[in-house]
């Protein structure tokens, strides 16, 4: 319910207006230098008020790692933490008690649980995503030691794609632009829709594409435990996640065999990395064939709606079923595509490490 | 790895040409009728050689359950069940030991196991699929008794998409013609397109929607096991499966919020077997919201890639990483969707009844 | 790994000298008011230093509960929670960085992880099941709803047994001393057993039995789920526990089966809370058969070694494999019995609200 | 529930008087040379008919491996298995239909399931162990890889204990006699009082021993998952098991530290296949510390109670709650014991690869 992974697993808990939310991270390999500083960048990648794009909302997001980690490394043991909601207007939601919100989780709370925590949300605060950050960055850690590199950008904001193919030049740029968007131009247009959405009270959604490199062939377990089906399950467990689809994805649906087939062709050797015999001339799989990745680079894209809550009135109901006019207070992102690179990046990682680890099973 | 669910929980085991496929049906709830004829209609559905439009491959696909029934009833003990595999052609593939084809799994399997059955795509074989269909005729079994229905049928084959609001009226018509599409006008059109695109040697893809009525509210359990990533890993699990999307999926990403807010209204209480204090107007959500069902109708949509296997000739290379011409022999689907159709509703049976279970230690 | 249960699930972390230690209980049904008073009682009675049988040191063991509940009433979201390490003196733990000490898990720590942190004991500590205690305090509120009690005493230390049956009305001796035993005259042969071993700078082993009444017949889940073999995993997960047995347990393997089966009789039905059709007539069993309860009271017990922290010298090694003379410093139990009461208690309750859960998906 | 392990998983289905039993084997590592007579040798073992000591009853028990194995080698893929059901007689049974036996399952299945398969105890027969033991067998061929054996015997009947240290050499003795006592002169004593107990209609108890040898430290997955925590719930599932005790097990509750800790000493390095740097002089503890394997000899016990079923006449009641006089048709073990030693053996065989394969995951 609260945990992902088999065997690297992260369980989160915390409401965004509760003392603190936090996880343990269980399945760490030990021996792993713990980068303090990786960790404080990816937060601050995920975190509120970054920018005029993001909501003003200030979260400090101070992480403190409360164990599984001795004289800076990694010891094997779970990794408890926690990060405490300091700067929440709780006020804010008082009214919020008997609504529900529309397209919020308000309603479906009420009815699984007979009880919610309103304020910001409860338990279904995007604010829960920090937690995933935070394993993220420790699966990254592990993975760095394995060659393997996770990347994501917005691809797509409301009706602007960047259209461009993305080179592993363009990547450096992801983060010098607030939209992360490794096109200048393609982000500063990005961003004007944004701001323009964000004018009229109103928000807007997008897409986030990610591309997984230097993942060794083998990795993935068939029929149930697909690598694409366990990157599926943890884009979609992403809040306001809507879609997601890899290699050519709901392209190919349109496509015929012989368009989108990956020939295979000898390996030239070029890379001393890859001792592969074999590679692929195109990649229309995404990196991944019968579920297993095949050494190509792994890619998919994750569709986000836009977000719920707008700064103009909308009809809704009350707990009791009376017909309300609603308008959100507090502070809110217009585009949450954005904040949710980082995010997409983590559950890429938590994914591919936990595959890893299991891959090691394989053969006697 | 070769199960799916937690209190439901389906294992597979089979190569398409070894003696036989099947599986055990764990946590089917004690009780239940078992309706033998709905599980050979299933069978049916899912089976090759239902016409021009599928492989001229005959699998009898009979079905023998070995457990868990006794008496025409469920005993809440594991279902075993084994279908014989009969009607191969393994000598077709003996040429294929030591190729890897085009954008299938042998170069994968090979990469991980270090030794694969490389007859008829062995393990990753769309044969192991005919298990879910039987794991899902149970699953149906069980949510009859619940109200819960599952609706599937072909929405797009190509570039030939099926335009028209569906109806309950129109899901009558989806077993009437070979393409499973509710709409007969569209259906003529996509057989078409198969048929020219199979008299070129040529595959298909496509995509398969599907439609969950008589849902009650509450079921999913965040913040991992959201509903919809549940279903999007059942889904992917899918042989051939690139995308997956909910609700308005990826048309959100275009959107604005204030045009797919889902605004609650109070129930009218027109149908009495929805005592719901609240209904939403529209359905953008696709009937999950929070990751937990909202009582709507749940829909969503699996988009299918063109079967791999051409009957053309197409470049490839051998397992010692030499250029090879490849054409294959045997009997292949020009085109899945029609024969994913049954397994997309088996899939989403087997997601839904295991978070119907799992729904009820929510309270005390 | 570090998590325990399937719907009712605990997750802990922490070392001993760490910051602090805690966990996550995911699956706690919504709607049970939180007995915070039960919470503490619990806690007190597993912390050290409560008499001059349990070690010195002292432990505030202060519970911060960081979600989970609003306004007094668990919400189904899972509980966070952390217990601050305040009172810890780790520099007499400083030599024992390059000492394997007999019979601890210094040796296999350092073997599997190549890094440990040597301090008290590091993750394997006991302290490690303050966390445990927890989780068995909301298990209990819990099963408290359901008429499910479990109570657990000190039935032997060293060769000193308690030969009496234990009747209702004993058990609320139990926590009148300081042993747990709920005999007074056979506590007070073992107190002065334990002070004299103290007085040795020895430990002595011994043994706890647990009753759980009120459980309902249908729990536990046949055939790897059986509700003892839970129990023993649950037990024997506990720090120096060396034996589990229920019902007759060993005794059993003396005895002919016409003096162990327990005969079924018709239930008097001068219980009104058993509305059980037959009841048996002796409980050789211990209220479990064929691996699901019967409705009579479930008996268990539970054997601890002597506590391997010895305040007198013995011969090791350290970890370059050279012998050497060890002699512990720190503050140590001469026995763990008496604080393993409430341990095994909590461990009975994660175990038994997590079968209740799962027995309400046994039938349609 | 009927699954267990987490890397190398086994699931069983079956009834003892439906078509057939069997399993899922899943993670079988892939490259393993299969070992078919290892596999009927064990299954030998387990068989009913043996000797005059167990059950006349016939079992063929002629397991039949639908997929997994390719041209002699494992693949990596599940292993589906099947046993047929063939020497039934199920009119023994028919007047078992609404009787409740005393001390088996009968009752609780009722209560739990509402309907159970009353032939021949159903799912809750021991019928259900020959699975365990095909897995077994296939966890044995791996472990060999790993130079890791398994080797258990019957330690005690009735009130008949082998008081002999069982050496390496004696372990070849274990399979001359019918009782599978390594001591001959003991095991004829065992037998003659299985014979006596036999010609009353009743049953007796005893207790199984297992060594596990070979074992590399670092095994076991602490705090949840102990060694000795999978191999205590992997014995309490196998039927009749009341008891479990590792290492010097409930003999440890009467001790004192100093005469039970395992002392550390230099490893003097004379056997070449064990590079630890230090053992323990004795081994109390069992082979385990901390819930990790040190590299010593793993030793556990394990007690079962006498059969229930007793070939003379017993009160209980029928499913109505009435008084009745019941005795057992059919044909029945006098004693569990010798046939639970391959049991046990495949069990500890499971336990031990899993935690094999799962170990190799702890470092980076």
């Amino acid at each position: 319910m609260n945990s992902i992974g088999k065997l690297f697993c992260l369980t989160t808990f915390g409401e965004s207006h509760g003392a603190a939310i936090g996880g343990v991270i269980d399945g760490m390999p030990a021996g792993v230098e713990v980068d303090m500083e990786l960790l404080q960048q990816e937060m601050r990648r995920r975190r509120p008020g970054q920018s005029s794009l993001t909501t003003p909302r200030r979260e400090d997001d101070a992480v403190e790692v409360l164990s599984g980690v001795f004289e800076g490394v990694t010891t094997g043991t779970p990794i408890g933490f926690i990060i405490r909601n300091n700067n929440q207007h709780s006020n804010d939601y008082d009214e919020l008690r008997h609504i529900f919100r529309p397209s919020h989780a308000d309603y479906t709370y009420a009815e699984k649980y007979g009880i919610r925590d309103h304020r910001g949300g409860g338990r279904s605060s995007a604010r829960e995503t920090a937690c995933r950050v935070v394993a993220g960055a420790f699966a990254k850690m592990a993975l760095k030691h394995h060659g393997i590199r996770i990347d994501a950008w917005t691809a797509q904001v409301g009706n602007i794609a960047l259209e461009r193919e993305v080179t592993e030049e363009m990547l450096a740029n992801t983060e010098s632009n607030a939209v992360r968007c490794p096109d200048a131009e393609t982000a500063d247009r990005m961003a004007a829709l944004i701001l323009d959405v964000k004018g009229e009270g109103d928000t807007v959604g997008g897409i986030v594409e990610c591309r997984i490199t230097g993942c060794p062939p083998g990795l993935g377990e068939p029929v149930f435990g697909k690598l694409h089906a366990r990157l599926a399950e943890a884009m979609m467990s992403i809040n306001a996640a809507k879609g997601f689809e890899y290699g050519d994805g709901f392209d190919m649906a349109r496509r015929k065999g012989s368009e989108v087939n990956d020939v295979f062709v000898p390996n030239n050797g070029n890379d001393s990395n890859d001792n592969r015999i074999v590679r692929t001339l195109t990649n229309h799989s995404g990196g991944i064939q019968g579920g297993i990745s095949n050494g190509e680079a792994i890619r998919f894209r994750v569709a986000f709606k836009p977000v719920a809550t707008l700064l103009q009135p909308q009809p809704t109901t009350d707990s009791e079923g009376r017909s309300i006019m609603s308008k959100a207070r507090g502070r809110h992102d217009p585009c949450v595509v954005p904040r949710a690179v980082p995010i997409v990046e983590a559950m890429a990682a938590i994914v591919m490490l936990d595959a890893l680890l299991i891959s090691r099973a394989t053969r006697i």
